[in-house]
């Protein structure tokens, strides 16, 4: 197989069919405008969602109805660039937004174009991902690596804009309390991006030791063991144990479990806030009097927004963050797919796969 | 009775225990501090939680363990002033808010006083209500009614100020569509407040034709009935029949009804807000991936804080909102009784009881 | 001349010099993108920017340095369509936003696009404005005129689109109170605008009596004439006269002149908001430590962004607010010079000058 | 004096008339109320506004006109608590807010207790300040000081809330770049806060060399030495130099200098954030234009409210920011007069006056 995407012109690591992945070579991607650029991606994350087409194909009402390029969590070196393009050349170190949005729209003009119906996103069907030799996107969605930032660190920029844009929706600032349930990618960086933005306690929730210790180790400052009680009986004891005084300012859901859901609303102080960065089952079992009488802040948050990218980078940049331990792993292109079995067995915290060989 | 409450010197309509009132003649009140007035109720609505302690003797874990005077939607005249108020004298004719908060608590202090741990609310357990001949308040929890405004209007301004306190929430500013499930008191004046603040289109919820058309003579300007169908389709059905284009900016829920906050949820557009306004079952399922991958604002509004009460009494004076309609019936305070009555069996809107007489 | 025009292929108001306009007949555009369309501008109001323009041949830093078409405040019909246009088809009647911006920096990105640094805005050099037969621009900068509302109504979108960027700036509310200065069209449609935003007292202050009855009898509920004494005294008076407490919730200078806003600086409570609406003189004398000790929130607000085109149609087709009243005359495209002559004059508040005829 | 301070029952530190200080033995406070402590200040620091007071005997319309013990930076050991008090008990080491409010006007319950008009503020006229044995005032305006932060650092606290309030006001947040004019104590300050809040890039601006020195040592991340050039000039210089980008985010003056005001503003991005921080000068020549054009938000600062007091004591005590190298002198009570007569002199960063000895 290396041999053969070594001579592929643009050797790309396709999904064919629900756990049917090939190795095609796809077109070389022309400039879809002046204003768009070539990047040649050099390392991809593996991320749940790209596990979930691989393995279901599909996720909610987006279908693989047609052999879909896999991969969105990329950094990469500029091949080419449009007779616009004034900040970037070849050669350019960059993080890769992969989700493009109509630019148009009500949502787009407001400022929200994560929210952007017509949005674009790589690995998203029908849009392919960046698990290519060649990748084009427009300028602005391309964040040059500052020196000294590497390129797998660029990668890793795409889950930290995750967590930049579940932080600023829970409007984190210095001097707060913040749990966050679960301890995988995004709730570890959600530690680690509340703290860079002035959370005082961070406490990390989840059901595995292991876990746990990572976080402490990481980023959060005390930790929390779920225990099989009633969600109510889990708030009451996290709150007495952490010392939350009246409950938690803020908490993060990166788990999408249901009784972590339920108990971190029972564990807010009155007029907190809560986010769901986590995705689970659709329909849960949700304690809405009390969600209304403690007057709480319910919010989602969807990928990223308005400058999240830049900010993933600069806390990166500044290591008010700091993203290397993460990654447990770092495979060849052409092993991508034992990639994908390690990522769905749980192994190791973010694996990354190398772009395809010249 | 009649006779007995004119001998009494503060006659006082008591919940003694579930489902058992009496008139008592509770001791008159002297002026708590300097700062406070004494007011003599003139009109106090009926509210649902009224009647709700009335039959159940609790709600949530507020439970009536001794014997406490019911009311606290009241307007009044100023019977006695203490030695620092300074905006009213003897004989001024005033709303009254009914809650006051312990003023040096974070919640306080931060403008968000209905969040006070350590509030004091007219009705709810343990302390005593309006219905009362005289009832002590703070000078600043007193509004002054403008000129040409009513008393009776004036005991309408608590359930308005609920409603400002939830459009506030709701942010809802002009242009915006607004959906209001439920057209009972509170649903009502939500559409009326949601128009004074600029909603262009309000759409009224019920499954009340008699309650839906008087809702739109009243303040919406579009109805949908709900059916029994899935949460999904009744939104499908009320964005298209409503011309809610990619679905409502605002839905604020009156109801409190499992079926209808399911169905607001999936009918608010990408980044809408919904506010829970009506009280109902403590856990209900809830579609919280909807609510995360659209990038909802869910929120509770409890009571009202500052400003509100204020603002209420503005739209009332000003004629931007117009209360008169909603008053159904007007009943002697030694009919209490029985207006309770009817508001259990759901006669009317709103029922109003006069002050004792003298 | 009008034969002139007529046999124009693209007639066109054309400044060529300060001071110099030519009718020219300029290039019929073609449609720039498959998302733009060809309006034909029906009515186009004058602004005091293009009197200036015509005047001065510059404002600021923006200098005239050749020939541009004039007219920026414009209604029309849509004539040709791109072919991705969806929402509009030849013959619709739109309101014409003048000002597009490049959808792709950080401004424009987090929803501010008015502070887009590469804005093409009509009549603003180099670019041209709407004084012609033919105008292009992007299907989402027209917005549709709903059934009942005229194109000369259409016409003046643009500056009630400039006076609800203005209002969403001061953070209009139910029962605020407003000062206005300056009773010229954009004042009259900030009292109006304030007004439709809930403000329950509305200052219109000017130093022309006959200005003060039009903006009484318009949407303001008090008026108060400026006096030549200090800013302090004439703030003093204004609130004493005005009954505005502790000063003013908002105050809007839509004057320019130094007075005024000295007098606005005073005249606001502690914590309000002035919002600075109009041109006048680069530099003036500025109580900045009475602006430092009330806390006050001073904000520029410079044209109109993300939704304001679409509340002010709103605002007009619910008939919130009402702008005919402000159009004092209306001409042919053929003797548009003499209504410059006469905006520069002074005479009537807003005049409109009609589409080159076939 | 020694002697006989060590004699008096309650010995202050009195401002006497312009220029001339006495030890008096004032009356020893009692209990105001059952939620108040009386607090023995241990470390007090002399703030701008104390030597203004000293020299001049008014700051604007506070005017001292009798005599008025001084000092209002304090931190000290709780002497006795009222009966309602349930956070503190006698011994514990607070800092001490100095300013109580009112508790009951609208600035107080909408959350802006800075801005209350009935304001009790030490050592603002006829308020006496902290510089005695015993000082009164409300538990909740008391913050325990952690396990590790000594009372110097608590004395710290009062300029540390003074920047955090400006920063919350400047909205500060991870990625920005904030330039602050001034590298006095508040400035200093700013800078470290801003760094806490997550600024990038700091610039300091100061026309002292030694000063900027300290503040690239303590908290900036770059220095600007303005020069006598017109504000346009010296703020393009700044952004190129300081490498600004479109111009900074953010902007605070801790300076009060016009010329640092003016090219502010004229060095901030379009759509940029100003913050007053500084007392200077009442009236300043000031680009209105500027700030109109580039619709930039200019806000006051005023000395703290809602949960500034407890912020600092957290940023202090989890070591995001450190206050120990501003302190460069400490002194006896009985030396108080010689600390005030340094400070005037500009000697020294902050300097500290210990309480009275027993």
């Amino acid at each position: 197989m290396t041999t053969q995407t070594k001579t592929q012109k643009n050797p790309s690591f396709v999904l064919k069919a629900p756990n049917e992945i090939i190795y095609e070579d796809r077109p070389v991607p022309e400039l879809p405008s002046p204003y768009d650029v070539i990047v040649k991606p050099r390392w991809t994350g593996i991320c749940g969602s790209d596990v979930h087409y691989w393995v279901e194909g599909r996720i909610g009402h987006f279908v693989v109805e047609k052999p879909m390029v896999l991969g969105h969590e990329s950094a990469g070196i500029v091949h080419a660039v449009g007779d616009k393009v004034s900040t970037l050349k070849v050669g350019d170190r960059v993080a890769m937004e992969p989700g493009v949005p109509c630019r148009r729209c009500v949502r787009c003009k407001e400022g929200k174009y994560n929210l952007c119906p017509d949005m674009r996103f790589a690995a998203t069907p029908p849009f392919d991902g960046t698990l290519a030799r060649y990748y084009a996107l427009p300028e602005d969605y391309c964040y040059k690596l500052p020196e000294g930032m590497t390129l797998e660190e660029g990668a890793l920029i795409e889950p930290t804009a995750v967590t930049v844009h579940i932080t600023r929706q829970a409007g984190v600032k210095p001097g707060d309390s913040v749990v966050v349930f679960g301890a995988g990618p995004v709730g570890l960086l959600c530690c680690a991006v509340a703290k860079a933005y002035g959370a005082t306690k961070i406490v990390t929730v989840d059901i595995n030791d292991e876990r746990l210790q990572f976080a402490l180790k990481y980023a959060a400052t005390t930790s929390f063991k779920s225990a099989r009680v009633s969600a109510e009986e889990n708030a009451k004891n996290m709150i007495k144990e952490c010392e939350l005084g009246p409950g938690a300012d803020i908490i993060i859901d990166a788990s999408g479990a249901e009784p972590c859901i339920q108990t971190a609303i029972h564990a807010l102080r009155m007029g907190g806030t809560y986010v769901q960065g986590g995705m689970g089952k659709p329909d849960i079992n949700f304690p809405i009097m009390a969600m209304c009488t403690k007057e709480l802040n319910v919010k989602g948050s969807f990928r990223y927004g308005s400058g999240d990218y830049q900010t993933a980078v600069d806390l990166v940049a500044t290591k008010r963050i700091s993203v290397n331990e993460l990654i447990t792993n770092k495979v060849k292109f052409d092993d991508a797919e034992n990639a994908f079995k390690d990522v769905k067995a749980g192994k190791g915290i973010k694996i990354l796969i190398e772009g395809p060989e010249e």
